[in-house]
């Protein structure tokens, strides 16, 4: 694969740095390079990976965060390929298969819609063995990229249908890092020249609401301000909150909503002082019955930029989702209109390809 | 006055080194030292103080918190007495007026209660400069000193009546740090052979959870679990959790619990999992109309232990407290017994003295 035609400029590069697609996940030149959104913007680093498991491990340690890991684990395909090139149909396909499966389970609650993306690689790598095609990581590489630019265009119309919710002026809360739809929904609302306000918290222990969300939209002059976690039900009894809003992790077929920590407490919140609660996002083909719920490093709950907060023998208890159930959801803003909670299985995905998310694919 | 009497070894000093009463706020040799809150158990320091306006300097800037204000702001007023010993009568009456006003105001939304202490000290002042007497300073020493004692004793009957409310196997959580009624609690239980399994919320942005509260329960030995403040609500729909309690740094006459930031969106959490809210203390002879509630600066929030997490131009917003109306307070557990929050006018102090709150002094 030429470096030139990895880094042809690409439609949706105005969501600023952060989202930018070559920072997301990005396959060149053997190596993938994920920017570390652990430590953006106090720092601005790139892990290089030269191999597929290095890639599972980048998204099990989340170097790459939201819906970063889809993308990473397409690019990780295109990787995986790369390292088998020249061997055997057999050999190669063996290890994608191994591949996909590393990449789809390096993060439990999200297995199923990761299965989609490395689902989708493999099949288009078995139909090119099957062909006898060559440059299998070029293709896997381009499903990644198209993958990416289908989730981006679906996401700049959930962007629109969120911000037809809203007044011109307008109080958002958002809670940790929607990835695509903070960035959609912020371009919308400028392109219709709304005022948004927007709050977010700052989402310990990875403060992705202070590094990614708020960075987000200060690159794009939106006037921005960071909670801590403790903070959501003081902001809204000092002033009108709006909407609040997030992405999710999962979306289950009875309107079941898994996303990171924190936002169950503040959808209770929301209703306890009358702020409507919308979830942006896919619906999901799953029950809730089937997912597993991430527990991480307690670890990382007793410490704040690697500086220790407590002493020997407290413990710590890192749930990575909550779950908030449908009846706190006022609706669900699908990239083809905004669904009750209760009448998902309405969703029908506007093309017949979906690689992460939604209809099987 | 003398080290040896500052010294003598005093009840209560098994609650652990953090509740210890030396470390509280000391004044000893015309110095006032007080442990540095913002920074124990990652460091161990001590702030000493040479004038009543660092003393209340360091109460604004949070070197000390939870009760700790109440005995700086005393060994403040025993400093002052001490930086104008030997000058007339009239001058040492006018500095002290001013160094008690200005230890009260030092964090807006506690003065009144912060009144009661530096007031107390004023009155016994006056009388002591009227009869001719010497060592001003040691007389407010034994003053500022006779309070912590006394809120100790009281708080000490409150952990009684808060372990009543629970089972012999408990799971308690808690917010911020309750100073003396963690420990209290923490005490009571122990001796009566209850276990407790204890929740802290870390508290950002200071981390008194993590740091404070956690601390004094491994100090006891207790079992203890810090978790973000984004996690009570995973922790209650995963667990079940017996108590959420508080202390309070208000509680107002109408039964409105002013208390640090994230207490509402937990009380609010709390009502949804049916797990009962209680606060406890003394309550307040004020108006919920009549208090301050004081924010703090923003770029707290922006930051932790000193690392930037935000971009430029990315805002803060740091209300120090929130409001829990009485609807969502179970009841507020005193040191003469658990009242209803709707009857506090029934609240009478065990005996005529109270330096920090509750009746007039």
């Amino acid at each position: 694969m030429s470096a030139n035609a990895a880094k042809e400029p690409r439609a949706d590069h105005d969501l600023g740095f952060l989202l930018s697609y070559e920072n997301v996940a990005w396959f060149d030149d053997g190596r993938v390079r994920i920017l570390d959104r652990r430590l953006y913007p106090t720092q601005v680093s790139y892990l290089v990976c030269q191999t597929v498991d290095q890639v599972a491990d980048a998204i099990a340690a989340m170097v790459t965060q939201s819906a970063g890991p889809y993308t990473a684990a397409g690019m990780g395909m295109a990787l995986a390929a790369y390292q088998v090139r020249g061997q055997s149909a057999l050999k190669q396909k063996q290890f994608l298969i191994r591949a996909a499966e590393r990449l789809a389970c390096a993060r439990p609650t999200t297995a199923q819609r990761m299965r989609r993306i490395t689902g989708a690689g493999l099949r288009l790598a078995d139909q090119a063995l099957a062909d006898g095609q060559g440059d299998l990581s070029r293709l896997l590489f381009d499903l990644a990229l198209a993958s990416l630019e289908q989730r981006y265009r679906r996401m700049t119309k959930v962007g629109e249908e969120l911000i037809s919710l809203l007044p011109d002026k307008a109080s958002v809360l958002t809670h940790c890092f929607g990835e695509t739809i903070v960035g959609t929904m912020l371009r919308a609302a400028k392109a219709r020249q709304m005022a948004i306000d927007l709050f977010v918290t700052e989402t310990r222990p990875y403060f992705q609401g202070s590094r990614l969300t708020a960075s987000v939209a200060a690159e794009m002059s939106i006037p921005v301000t960071v909670i801590t976690d403790n903070m959501p039900a003081a902001l809204m009894s000092s002033r009108k909150i709006d909407l609040f809003t997030t992405a999710a992790d999962l979306i289950s077929r009875e309107g079941f909503v898994v996303n990171k920590t924190g936002t169950l407490q503040i959808a209770i919140t929301a209703r306890y002082f009358d702020v409507p609660y919308y979830v942006t996002g896919i619906p999901d083909p799953v029950s809730i019955q089937e997912v597993t719920l991430e527990t991480r490093d307690p670890r990382e709950v007793l410490e704040a930029w690697g500086v220790r907060n407590t002493k020997p023998g407290v413990e710590g208890y890192y749930p990575a989702f909550d779950v908030t159930p449908p009846d706190l959801v006022r609706g669900v803003v699908t990239d083809t209109g905004i669904l009750s909670p209760s009448e998902l299985d309405r969703y029908r995905s506007p093309d017949g390809t979906d690689f992460y998310a939604g209809t099987e694919p």
